[in-house]
């Protein structure tokens, strides 16, 4: 099993406090020893940082910590294998190219079977049933769609397929397109979103506190998913088995069933 | 314009001195300073290094040449900028993944009336001439091969379909797929095999000097493919005009029409 993260903003926004926290789940407060890897999105092409080690321990996940990007979306993970290698091509997030935009994807959670879902243009390079999960996806999606739907349509359909998906096993998912972040809930899947009025979060893992009301403007909007609470101090809501999550520019603008 | 460099081994090597003379021209010796990126595969999958900044003074290159990842394959490029703003959608290398694996690709040069070229299944991103022919190139391939060639019938095929995509402009370029390294010369580009008996070299940029025998065994090869050479005491072989070098385990195996 693995954690999740993601966080879709309306004001380009670091992700480093909520990265400290996952951080500290991988391999030292968790048992996600296996790999972590953080995408964040510029514009329709996401920047990717994988490895398949701790993330607690590693000096690429501290550079990033230490050097904070803003983006308005980005997904995080920190992986406990269960089947695949530890190896970079079994390390979350996934990314590939449809309709000339990136689409990022990671899982918690195991597909049963997962073979038996039909591929099109899009093929694993590693041995998850995570990668296989996704490549299945993108291609059902890229059958539906020759060029790019409207938001509302992708929407309908990444729930759509995801249920079918999510059948098979327990699929936990977030994906994203640079636009929309979807995330579908099996079995567990919180989120929150921050707005004005801003105040104090402190990590459940760690004792660091952040004052956001010192860092934003009353109209940001900064929308996380995870798949356990990452604050002590903050009202996460969780999700409800077999619905995906819409978020828009820090909001929450639908939730479907899937 | 832009500078190449590529290297592909029969052992794991890391390619920090080349880099570290690549990153050089990259805003401070060169005019190259509208981006950098560096591929490095795993297998058959790519960790990819890309920041839309000069590398000469990036924090993530001083990571990157810090923190040496050994590679049997790496593609390296630093932009001055022809076509497209300066973004991460426009900087090389870029990444895609057919028949399971990634491949990337790097151009130096322009090449015209690139939407003329049929795209398949892959599409490009950012408002290079570079990504739109490389996505040109590996629509072709897909075209060509539902399943993936064998090596030999994959070189002949690049060779055939950069070869008309060189013939509406200059391009010089780089692919890889893991296994093996391509590389295109339209007008520049150059490239030694470092074997045994190994010996020292200095760039031809820094006053920087490695001596390879202290890091090699005698059965090591490492081929190293770069648009101007980028040590000043070693031979490199200039390529000759519409010609694609194919390197596998560190040994040039092949000089095809292009």
């Amino acid at each position: 099993m693995c954690e999740l993260l993601g966080m879709e903003c309306n004001v380009p926004t670091d992700i480093t406090f909520s990265f400290l926290g996952l951080s500290a789940r991988g391999g030292r407060r968790g048992p996600h020893a296996h790999g972590w890897g953080l995408a964040l999105y510029d514009g329709k092409v996401a920047h990717v940082f994988r490895e398949p080690a701790p993330a607690c321990v590693s000096p690429l996940a501290s550079f990033v910590r230490e050097h904070p990007i803003k983006t308005l979306l980005a997904i995080a993970h920190v992986r406990k294998k269960t089947r695949g290698k530890v190896s970079l091509a079994n390390t979350h997030p996934f990314v590939r190219e449809l309709w000339g935009k990136n689409f990022v994807f990671a899982h918690n959670g195991t597909v049963k079977n997962v073979s038996a879902l039909a591929l099109g243009g899009f093929r694993p390079m590693g041995q998850t049933d995570s990668e296989y999960a996704f490549c299945a996806l993108l291609s059902a999606l890229q059958h539906d769609f020759p060029t790019a739907p409207s938001r509302d349509q992708l929407a309908e359909a990444v729930a759509g397929h995801a249920g079918r998906i999510g059948r098979l096993g327990t699929f936990n998912m977030l994906l994203g397109d640079g636009e929309q972040l979807f995330a579908r809930c099996a079995t567990k899947l919180h989120h929150l979103v921050r707005k004005a009025p801003f105040r104090k979060a402190t990590l459940a893992d760690e004792d660091v506190s952040v004052d956001f009301a010192e860092l934003t403007t009353p109209r940001d909007r900064v929308a996380v998913v995870a798949t356990a609470p990452l604050t002590r101090d903050e009202t996460w809501i969780a999700g409800q088995p077999d619905t995906l999550w819409v978020f828009r520019r820090g909001k929450l603008t639908h939730t479907l069933p899937s």
